[in-house]
């Protein structure tokens, strides 16, 4: 999931929080504003639901890229990596 | 493929450019640092070594996830889109 909020305003900076908010709570931050998410269905409709409340549809843009659940494997990275591992579980 | 390329430097500012402009040469603007790309493995290990002669290990992120060739299909879209339709031909 990818996303471009226009900032030029007080209410876009506003926007990018909101929607960076709404993503850490279902996914993983990877980049900026890219996170990687693995949910259910039901999870996912509430995701987008939350989503579409927040986007403004003239001023800002964001995809979505369904990837197979084994595509950890295919990723190609380069560079910082800023995600935790998701193959064991974490104290906090 | 997405991007973070740190511009906190006049060499970031130039890195950023670059990285560009390789991925103008290969695929896609659909957002201001995520391009789509779709081509051959030769072209593919092409846009790797032009990628991994740029990108700066400690400081920028860069992500390629492989996708099926119909996920155009798939993609979740919300305010503006950027691409250009690819499934006709363009007269420039």
């Amino acid at each position: 999931m990818a996303y471009d909020v226009n900032t030029t305003t007080p209410e876009g900076e506003k926007r990018l929080r909101r929607v960076a908010r709404i993503c850490e709570g279902f996914g993983q931050r990877v980049q900026y504003s890219v996170f990687e998410v693995t949910c259910s269905p039901t999870l996912f409709a509430q995701l987008l639901a939350k989503l579409q409340d927040t986007v403004d549809p003239e001023l800002d843009s964001l995809r979505i890229y369904p990837i197979r659940s084994d595509f950890k494997r295919d990723v190609v990275r380069m560079g910082r990596c800023r995600e935790l591992p998701t193959d064991r579980s974490w104290t906090i």
